[in-house]
Parts: C-alpha cells; structure tokens; sequence
C-alpha cells in the first residue's frame, strides 16, 4: 500500500476504511510498533501477575497542543502515569484515543505521536492499544488525546486519602504552578526573559523509590488541575482534618510568581504535572525527604504543611506573619484547558 | 455543598475547582456509584488473579448523539466491552473520559450518564475511573466520550487474527447494518415506516458460551466502523488466506437494504455495534451456530463464508449467480462519525 496521506487529515481518515488503515500503517503504528500492535487485534492481551492493579484515565484537551517544556503528547502519557503512581502503582501499559480535527496537519500528528512515544519510553510504559477518531473542522481542536493506564502494585500499603491522619505532614517534591503557568504565558503571549517551562515529567521511578525505602506513605496525590490547594482540600475533606500549610516554606520560581501577579492568579491554584504530596507520618519527614532530594524529579523536595484533627474538614495558609486563612478549590473559570 | 448547577455545561466545569467538584459529586459520581469511585482516587485499584488481561479503548464522537436503539452513551459501553469479548476475555472494568462542549445541557449530560450506567450494568461491568473536561463552544459537538476497558481471558485459547486458516468457515451473529444505517437515516432525516433501530448490544456472554462449549475459535471480530467487508479484508491480510463471502447467505434487513440504496451505500461496508464474526474449523460450524441460535443475540447466527489458502491475501463476494467479485475496505468517507 503505497499511496500517499494527503497533507492534512480529513474526515475519511477516521471511517474505519482504506484511508483510516494508511494512516494507522504508515504513520501511527510505526511509531509506537509492539508485538500488542503488531497482532492488529481489538485489544492487547497482558500477561500479568496476581495481584493488585492500578486502572486510570484522563482525555487532554490542553490549548495550545505545545507550549515549553512539553506538548499534548508528552503530557498525555505523564499525567496518565502519575495517576498510577499516585496508588503507589508502577505503570506498565497505556492505550491511547486520538480525535483528530479535520485539517489537522499531518505533520503536527506526527510530532505529536513521537513526543508520546518518546515520553513513554521515558516513563517505562508501553502503549499497546488504541483508537482514532476524526470530526468535522470546527467540532474538535486540532488534536484531543485520551490515555487510560494499568500498573501493578508491588507492596502492602494501602495509599489513599482517607489513610491520612493528624500527625501526618505533608511534602511537596519541588516548586509548584510550572506547567500551568508555562501554558498560561503562552497563550497569552507574555514574554519573559527566561520562558516559564512545563514541569511534565513521570513521577513513577521517585514514589516507588520512597516505597521500597520502607517510608510509610499514607497518600499520595499529584498536583495536576486546581493545583496544590484543591488538591489538599479534597484530602481535607476525605480524611476530615485539618491541613496547614505553611506559606514560607512553598517553593515558587520567581519567574512563575510574577506570571501569577500579572494574571492575578493564585499560585496554589495553578497545576503541576510533574509536582505530587505526599503525606507520610512526621517522624518519617526527614529519611523521606534526604530520599527525595536524590532524585532529579525531588531535588527541591520540602516539607509545606501538618495534619490536625479537625471538628470540620479544612486547608488552612499560615502567612509570614503568623496569620491563617483558609484556603478553598480553585474557581474553574481561571484555568481553562490547562491540560 | 448545597449550591445549585447552571443548566448548561460552563468552562469552569472542567477546571479542577469548585463547580468541576459540583458536577462530579451532584451529577456524575452518583450514578455510576461503587467502592472505587468513592475512594476519590487517581485510579482504581482493582483486585484480578494471575493470568491474562484484555486492555482497549475506544473513542466515541457519534453524531447525533441520541438515535434509534441508543446513544453515544450505551454506544461507548458495548462498543468498548465487545473489543474485549473479541479476545475471548470477560469484560470487567471500564473507564470514562468526558470531553464535554461548553454549553451542553445539563439534562442531556444527565439522560447519557445514567444511559451508561444502564448499559454497564446490562454488560456486566463496573465504571471504575473516570475524568471530564470541558471545552469552548464551537471546539467539540455536546459530548465525546472514551472509555478504556479490563478483561479477564479464563481459558487457553489464542484467538487472534492469525490464527485463522484455510478451512475455517465466517459465522456472524446476526443481520448487517443495523447500527450505521440507525444512525444515518436519522441523520439523513429518512423516514421509514419502522425506524432502523442500531443493534448495539453486548456480545460477551454469546461469546463466552461458545468458548465454554469448547468450540476452537480461531478469531473474532465486532462489525463495527468498516463494516463486514472491512472486518474480513483485515483478517484476510493478517492471516494471508482467501475468504470468500456467499451473497445470499448475508443477512440484511430489509429496511436496511433499502436505506442503504437510497443513500448509495453498501451494506458490508456500514458498521454494527452488536455483530461479530467467528471464524472457527468448518467441522464446528454446526455446533457452533446451533449453540448461537439459543442466545437473544445469535438467533440469526448463519454461515456466510469460507476461508481458503492463498497466494495474495483477499475477500471475495460470491454473488447468486456464480459470478465472483473482490471486496475492498469501505471508502472512510462515507459514514463520518457513526461511532
């Protein structure tokens, strides 16, 4: 089959005929190529151990499709992984849903699917199954991915957000609203000497180094939409208790703080794709945190909040000066498409 | 949380904050409710045994939303299991992502969910993980969904596509077309006297109980976007054999026969969502059909065609005259976004 795709896609590529088989043969499946692919079945048969498994899925609708630091691809295949992770999982095995728009340039495709492939190998996840889509221009934007992931958990531990208790603290593994703000100056066109770049990045390899450490983590949850503040509220609210976090101690670029000031938006409300809590008993604080900071992805790692018994669930900031508000879920307004 | 949703789908629904949290907890998660979702996780964890795993996806952007015998919703749910019925596995797990237009009714949304729900239940699996986003009006059309789905194989066969060889006869579960030309004549505005209702439906029990028999089957395949024809020019390359179809053993409703001519399609090129083939030894054949023709979904089971060796793989019609003639896949731009 020899014919040549046109430029950009069209409708036809997506109805399950020739022109949908060329663009799956000539162009996505050699990218991601697989003894799963290669079977060309309807699904990918897994040979897996006994055990507990790790099942998630996210659809990307990030805007624009690249940005620094990342693109649609790359963040299609980490945001996926580090919900794994955040069970304390180690993925393995992704699929991958196209909808492509009609008038998508084939070249953006195949960009866009080599980033995917090379974030997965990053990641040590193999992408074994898939499908595509096309609607018409002006029903879709350019390119939505949707990733569903499965990784195997390895341990005893029982990771979750009501396991988090008072005396618990909470540690963040580096600066915080990098991803978020490096799509937000993008589109809307600030400039910055030195651009603000995506964190993206799969946090696998540095959670399940904490977890053969023998640290005793109790949640773990990666600061993705709603940022670090939506993210604590919901444990808050799980856990019913109280978190305090301590404004001093929370890493920012000084760079995203001012993109924040400018846009008036909150940095603790902005996402991360590459950032996750951990909240883990105090006395395993520092063994925790040494353990961190070895690692590239935790080289900045601190401790940003503790845990109280709460008669109403909260997230509390302490300020500089050692007063305390509380802290609430981001408005959805302010982030649009942020991943 | 008492405050009360818009009656349309807003941006800020998909923004990770407050009113995404209002959406899920007041909308979506109540309907779909069990252990998994309510643990407020990054992914499910789920408990399987050792053995083998069926993974797959499937994106849905079916226009209209809502036609006769379905819609996007139950779509996403069949569509999806019946991949993994097709390994042979028994579907247990699926995921959602919502990709929702700025703007959707809330009622609409709340109609489809629910309409999942009941499809998951009727197919026998749980809704484990899930995620939505929102997009600008004019970005998406309503509402597009994907779902991933974990399946258990529990048995020894290996039923892939090239497993098939000469001698193998095709048997399909019932008549062609149904679901594409649900969809089409809706979307054509045809009117017919009896609407076309699609003949989405879940396969996995009707494909169970011919493994449990001990029928050797060689490979399945769900009808869906491609048709018949498609389907079997797939299997025919992977398997380098000659499958000949026999005209007038091809069940067609006659509705849909006549819709099909009308619009200037041909039925083995339009989708099912309820229609398989099995490609087993002819010397099963008998068993095999009579054992089809006891479940709701196999009363129309019939033999269509046979499988021979060859030098250049292909698919052939054999109509009722003797005469002969080569089947290709369907042109993708015929039936847009039937699935």
């Amino acid at each position: 089959m020899s014919a040549s795709l046109p430029a950009t896609i069209t409708l036809a590529h997506g109805g399950g005929g020739r022109q949908m088989h060329q663009l799956l043969e000539q162009i996505i499946l050699p990218v991601f190529s697989n003894p799963w692919l290669e079977a060309r079945h309807d699904a990918a048969v897994l040979e897996l151990p006994a055990g507990r498994l790790a099942f998630t899925t996210d659809s990307y609708v990030v805007r624009p499709l690249e940005f620094p630091g990342g693109d649609i691809g790359s963040l299609a295949v980490y945001g996926t992984v580090n919900d794994l992770a955040m069970c304390g999982a180690r993925p393995q095995y992704l699929s991958c849903g196209l909808i492509l728009e009609e008038g998508l340039p084939l070249a953006t495709l195949v960009r866009l699917v080599q980033s995917m492939q090379t974030a997965a190998q990053r990641a040590g996840v193999q992408l074994v199954t898939g499908d595509t889509k096309v609607v018409e221009q002006g029903q879709g934007d350019g390119l939505y991915i949707n990733t569903a992931g499965v990784g195997l958990i390895n341990h005893a531990l029982d990771i979750a957000p009501a396991r988090v208790r008072p005396g618990d603290v909470v540690l963040v593994n580096g600066d915080l609203g990098r991803h978020g703000m490096a799509v937000m100056t993008v589109r809307e066109g600030l400039n910055f000497e030195t651009p603000i770049e995506s964190d993206a990045a799969p946090l696998a390899d540095l959670v399940l180094a904490l977890i053969a450490a023998g640290i005793e983590v109790h949640c773990l949850r990666d600061l993705t939409r709603g940022g670090l503040a939506s993210a604590l509220v919901e444990i808050a609210e799980t856990a019913q208790v109280h978190i305090r976090l301590d404004e001093k101690a929370l890493p920012l670029h000084p760079t995203v703080r001012a993109a924040c000031e400018l846009l008036g938006l909150d940095p603790l409300h902005v996402a991360c794709e590459g950032r996750f809590v951990a909240l883990v008993p105090a006395d395993q604080a520092r063994p925790a945190l040494e353990l961190m900071r070895t690692h590239p992805l935790g080289a900045q790692a601190v401790l940003v909040g503790q845990v109280s018994p709460a008669e109403t669930a909260l997230l509390t900031l302490t300020t500089p000066i050692g007063t305390s508000r509380r802290l609430e879920r981001a408005s959805g307004e302010q982030l649009p498409r942020i991943c």
